[in-house]
Order: structure tokens, then sequence, then C-alpha cells
């Protein structure tokens, strides 16, 4: 993809230096624009900052694509860890597996702070790009366009004016703060009954991995679970789904000891890897888990919201980044199509995105139920053999939902209105089937049939 | 009902003297509590208060217990216009009628302002409460149990402290604002694409009522509508409710002369009883409509949410000051129960509360589209003959969701249960029907018998 250079007729403004921030601004100095950054945080490639604790995230084929649209994908790459499989977990310590994909198809650990200062240095090297760390924002004037700013090591205040406000400043962000001030903002944030808590499991003695290295890993537990991704130092960050409240929950393990005897009951595999389980376990924060939904993302053609602030979800897709990041490669084709129409390019932004932000929070939140229970039963565990079966017998017209939201660019809410469908569809041919064989009985076959014939796809996954 | 007094352990914080909160003052003072009220607005009792415009409201069986309560019904009765029926008015001025309830049965319209005075008027008398206006409510620190106030009127910034704070402060709460920050806050705010408008038809020369009294006016138009309530003056309030934008929409009415033709068109008998249209659109605000959804309402024992501040409706069913007095009547049953336990009745209140909330806020934007539309059609004044037979017919298992909600005091959920039930029963019987007579014939009675069978009341209404 080229980037015409552009006359930089008036210098853009950039709220939030995060994942989708970071990745914005390349995207606009790549077009020949001005792009004035500002972040609440320390500047994450400065010595002392938090880079103690290793959390990542999986990218897959949404995100790679974003950042192969400002050619960064390459050198993600390597340092990017894939995961071609999920592995399960049960309280024995015993394990199964299943395939996220076809062979070679993989969603990809990576390490959030590694991929943010790789993005903040490829921003900076742009020409346009100045980057502002540590300031708070305090207010936005959207009318009088000035941002109010404090500097957090400083103290000082200043006021900053704008033409153009990107908002990429998260899921409680302050300038979807200033937008909800206007009238008829329709906003929802609403709270699982769950935390999350990052632990670790250790790397070997010889620097190797305890566990599958190239696999999501799952401890699946009914109404809770632990995940855990490699990390390419050989330890693996584990997070542990678990509800704040209740017999089994954060409240109800108040010592070290009591985290130890739970810990030893409902994950005894994992126990002996985790050294540090105790001291992460009380050190690390018992974090909540929101989904965030707001409309409009626009205010005329002077701010515009992307990423988590626009559309903040639960992380059970693996989805948020790749969704923000999506939002990325939206934007820029909107560029390309309209020019400088910025009013036209915001309204058409906030039109496509919107459905498709709606219907990856709502499979983010279904996705909980799946990974946390369902993956543990042996009757979802063969459905999801069965619909490999399917999909490699009608090609085009079968792709599992987890398929279309990870290894296509399918619009998000035309993959759910298709999961939905094909999700109708097996629950008419599973009674039908005991073992894997049974998919090639002349009944189930006829059965499906017409199925298909009867309900096709929607959409063809791109 | 008595009001045991009681040793005035604390005083109590009531932020908002609109409706709700002047109600509840006046039931925790009958109590023997201490109450400190704080109110953004002017005293309306003030001369050089906004009481220009006459605003009323539709008063109904939930509203009326709750001023029971505290002996104030019958001195509002006098100054309130019973509404026995609905009278519509098509696009050539015919009228077709349908009653409420049972004869006798009526919503009753009262004056907005004159029903806030009287409750602040008897709340000022109880010798525990504090009064205090033009109080801006900047911010509330719950934890330090802290509220930061500055006057209207002198710009003076207070800090007062609250031991327990009732925040009836509306839909726009700052009360709820500062319980937005806790963390797990449920939150939502959402919009109709339509506004509202406040508009005036004119008494008559004598001081009489141009229309039927004793009724409440619609002109049903589809996707839009006006209503008229009576004022004791022989004025009535109109308000049209209507697209923002659009074909037909506040938008593209922008000249008096747009709205004279409009009105002319499409509400030919009530133009010329309106002199003062053309002023009143263009002064009075186009107003938006919000349904506002939160949850918890309670902080600990030191805060709780009632009325708007909780749950914001709009005002389609006329509910929304009624389930904010139902919110006394239940917290003062509480209070009853649980003595000084107030974290006890603060978590009971919301329990019991919030799933009866949400359902009045999904009936009444239900109701719009009845109101603007369905009443319209001779089917439906059809089907709400046939609906009055088989309330006589079945006593005790029939009422009409509009009964339910009205006239009884139905736990709000449990009468959308029902509703929706009868409206599935109705979808199964109105086919056979044709005209009031066909309601007794053999097969329709022998229909309706099986279905009241089979799908039996979820709950007699009280």
């Amino acid at each position: 993809m080229s980037f015409p250079p552009r006359a930089a007729a008036e210098p853009l403004t950039v709220m939030g230096a995060g994942l989708v921030g970071s990745l914005l601004s390349l995207y606009l100095a790549r077009r020949g624009h001005t792009v004035n950054v500002f972040e609440r945080r320390p500047d994450p490639r400065r010595a002392g900052a938090d880079v103690g604790r290793s959390i990542n995230l999986a990218l897959s084929d949404r995100g790679w694509r974003a950042l192969e649209g400002v050619g960064v994908a390459e050198a993600v790459r390597e340092v990017a860890i894939p995961m071609y499989r999920r592995v399960m977990h049960d309280v024995k310590g015993q394990l199964t597996h299943q395939p996220y994909g076809l062979p070679g198809q993989a969603i990809y650990s990576v390490s959030r702070g590694g991929l943010n200062r790789r993005l903040l240095e490829l921003a900076e090297a742009e020409p346009g790009v100045t980057l502002q760390f540590q300031q708070q924002c305090l207010d936005v004037n959207l009318r009088q366009r000035e941002l109010h700013l404090r500097d957090a090591e400083t103290g000082a205040e200043q006021h900053v004016a704008f033409r153009r406000l990107f908002g990429t400043d998260g899921a409680f962000s302050a300038v979807r703060g200033a937008l909800q001030k206007t009238d008829r903002f329709n906003y929802s944030q609403s709270y699982l009954e769950y935390a999350y808590k990052e632990l670790t499991i250790a790397p070997a003695a010889d620097g190797g991995w305890v566990l599958e290295k190239n696999a999501l890993h799952i401890w699946p537990r009914g109404r809770y679970m632990m995940i855990a991704l490699p990390n390419l130092d050989g330890s693996f960050t584990c997070t542990l789904f678990f509800p704040f409240e209740g017999e089994e929950s954060f409240a109800a393990l108040p010592t070290p000891a009591d985290v130890e005897a739970f810990f030893g009951r409902v994950f005894p595999d994992a126990l002996p890897l985790m050294p540090e389980l105790t001291e992460d376990f009380f050190h690390n924060p018992t974090a909540s888990l929101v989904t965030v939904k707001c409309f409009p993302w626009a205010f005329g053609d002077e701010a515009l919201l992307l990423g988590d602030a626009a559309h903040a979800i639960v992380p059970f897709y693996g989805q948020g980044m790749n969704a923000g990041f999506e939002d990325c490669t939206v934007l820029n084709q909107l560029m390309d199509q309209h020019g400088d129409d910025w009013e036209t390019i915001f309204e058409a932004f906030q039109e496509q995105r919107k459905p498709n932000a709606d219907a990856i929070a709502e499979m983010a939140v279904y996705n909980f139920v799946e990974m946390r229970d369902r993956v543990a039963d042996p009757r979802f565990l063969l459905q999801k053999q069965i619909e490999s079966k399917i999909t490699a017998q009608y090609p085009g017209q079968w792709l599992s939902l987890y398929s279309q939201v990870t290894f296509s660019h399918t619009p998000y809410h035309a993959a759910w209105t298709n999961g939905q469908r094909q999700d109708a569809i097996m629950a008419r041919i599973m009674p039908h089937i005991q073992r894997p064989e049974d998919y090639d009985r002349p009944e189930v076959q006829d059965l499906l049939q017409q199925e298909m014939t009867a309900n096709p796809a929607v959409a063809v996954p791109a």
C-alpha cells in the first residue's frame, strides 16, 4: 500500500499512545500529516517505566493486516509466538487438544509492552510526529477545541488547541467523557461479576518452556478458569478469571495458605510451576471486566473515538487489540476514499464500525462460557471435529465462528450472524452423532444437505 | 399508617428537592429523622421562580398510595383533574374514545410545580427538615462522606459532611455521577431519536375547556404524536413527540410559517385552539428523551439513589413520577421492617426495585408505539373491547397491562410478564374476531378457555 504524501494542512491530535493510538499515529503520519500525540502514562521506553510484568496478547489476522498496512508486521512476527491450538488441562492434569484452525493457522502471543514500544519507535521516527508523555487529560472542550492537560511530573497545566482530535485513550477515555456531556450520547458500561488476575508460570531451569510452547493453555473449571500464554523468555503469563465474591472467589481466598490450597486442589498440575504464585496473587491487581458501548463515536468533523475508547470489550475472544487495530485499517481505507472530507470519513467510520463493535462485544462475553465450561465437555470437542468435517465438505459455505473471527476479515457482525446460523444447524445435527464416524452415515449426510440448502450462509467469509 | 417517633440519631441528607426528594424528605421526617435537603434550583415557592409554564403529569394509583402514606392525597386530589379516557383525534378532527379502566377509574392531571410546592411546604413544616436551595452539587466524595456545594446566587462554596445520603437529584444526578466513579458500576443512558416540546391549548373565553376536560387527548400520527392534558385554568398542556431529524421533524420546521402549515395539515382541529403555537414552538426547549439504567443504587449504608436518579424513563406510560413515588412507599416499608439497619434496607431496596424499574423502562418505550400508532387502528380498539370482556369473564385471571400498571400495585415486572402472556393469547384469539359480538361465538369461547387453562396468570394483580 502506498501513502501519497500530502500537504500537512493542519496538525492532527491523538489522545492516547497505547497500542491503537501509536498505530493510528503511524498511519496518519505516513499520509503526510503532522500528528501531536499525548499520553497519560510515562514513556514505556524509558528506564523505570513499568516493564516488570509480562503481559501478552493474542494477535490474529485482523491485527496482522493492520500492522502490514504500515510495514511493521514482519518485525513483530519475529518476536511473536504462534499458538496453533488450545490445550485443556483437567483437574487431574490430563490434557486434551483442539486445533484453532487449519494446519499452519495460529494466533500469536505477543508482549503488549514490546509491541507498544515498537510502534512508538516507528511513530517517533516519522518527521511529523511529536509524542508527549505523562500528560493527563483533565478536560476536553469540544466546542472551543481545546485540551486541558496536566504534566504528571511537573504538575504544570497547559491548554492545547486542536483542530481534529482522535480519542484512543482506552476504556476510561477522557475524550469519550467529553462526548458524554453532549446531548443524545448513548452510553453503557457493563461489568461482569468476575475479576481477572495475572500470574506467572516460570521458565524451566534451562530457560525453556515447561508446558507446550506453541499453544494457549486453558484450565476450564465450569464457573471459572485460568489460561496461560507463552512468553519469549520461557515463562507463561497466566490469567485467572474468577468471581469477585462467592464460595469460590477472590473474596474467599484471603491468605497465601488459602491460595496454595485452592490451586493445589483445582490446578494441581500448574501449582508446582508457579513458584511466585502467592506473591503474584497478593501483589497484582484484582481487575474488573467491563464492556463499554457508546454512540456516536464522532463529534462533527472534530473528534473521533477509536479502539477501547469507542468499544471496550472483555478479553475472551482475544479480539480487543485486533478490533482496535482493524479500526485503523478501516479508517485508512476511508481516508483513501474520501480524501480530506473528514466529516464524511468520521460518519462512514462510525456507521461501518459500530455494528461490528457491538457484535464482537457480544461474542466476547459469549466465548467466556465456551472457554471456562464447554471446552471441558467431550461432546463439545466432538462437535468441533464434526464442524471441521463440514468445513472441508462445504468450502465457502461453512467456517467455524472462531475461524471467521480470528482467521478472516469478515466483518464481525456478519461472522456473528453466520455463527448463530451454524449453531442452530449443529444443534439439529449433533443428536444424530455419537462418534466422529457417524458423520458419514447417510441419514446424517442427508440431514446436513437439507440444512445447508434451507439455511444458506449470509456472507461468504473473505 | 403510623410513624413511630424515633431518636434522631444522625441527620440524613437528601440531594434534590424535586417531586421524589420532597416526598422522601417528608417520609423521613415523619419517622423522627433530622433531614437536610439540598436543591440545585431556586425555591419554586419564591416569587420569580419559573412558574410561567404549566407542566402537568398523570398521577395514578402508585403515586396516590405514596401520597396517602404521608396524608397528603386528599389535598392533592382537590387540585387534580380526573381523566377517564383517551380521546383520539384523527386528521379530519374526528374523535374516538377508549376508557382507561372500569367506570370511575381515572388517571389524574396534576401540576408538577403545584405538587412540588405543596410537598415542599409540608416538608418544611416538619420540625427536623431544613431546605437549602440553589445549591449546585459540584462533587460527592463517597468515601470521605462529603458534599462539595456551590451557592448559585452568591458563588460561595461549602463542603458539607454527611452520614447517609439520598440521591433524588434526577436523570442527570450528581450523586449517581459519584457512584459511577466506583468500580463495577453498571450504567447506561439511551436516547430515543425523538424530542418533545411543550405547547398550549388556550382556555375558552369564559375560562372553560375547549376540549373534553376529563380526558387525555391524543393526536396519533404513526411515527409521531401530540398529546394534551387538562389544567385547572381551562388550558391544556400539549406535548409534541416528534423526530429530531428527517422528513417530518423538528429540523424540517425552521420557520413559524412551516410550523403553522404543518399543524394545519396534520393537527387541523388543534391549530385554531393554539393561539400561541409559534411563540411556544420557538421559545420552549426541544428536549431529548432518555432512559437511564444503573446498578447498584446503593453505596454501602452511606448512599442510595431513588427516582429518576436511579431509573429515568421516557414518559409514554405516565409512570416516571409514579415509579419514583412508589420508591418512597417501598423504602418506608423497609424502614418499618428493618429499623435502623440501613445496610439491609438499602440492599433490600435495590434488589426489590431494580427489576421493577427495568420493567417500567421497557414498557414506557413500548407504549410509545401504542400511543402514536396503534390507538389509531380500529383493530386495536376492537381488541381493547374484547379485552374488557375477557376481564369481566375471568376476574382475577386477566387484567389489561395498562390497568395493572396504572390501577394496581402489582410489581411492574410481574405486570410486564403478565402483559406479555396476555398479548400472546390475544394474538391467537383476535384472528377469529371481526366484531365485538364474535366474542360470544362458541369456537371463540372454547379457544379462550383452552388458552386460559394452558397459560395461567403469573401473578394475580392486587
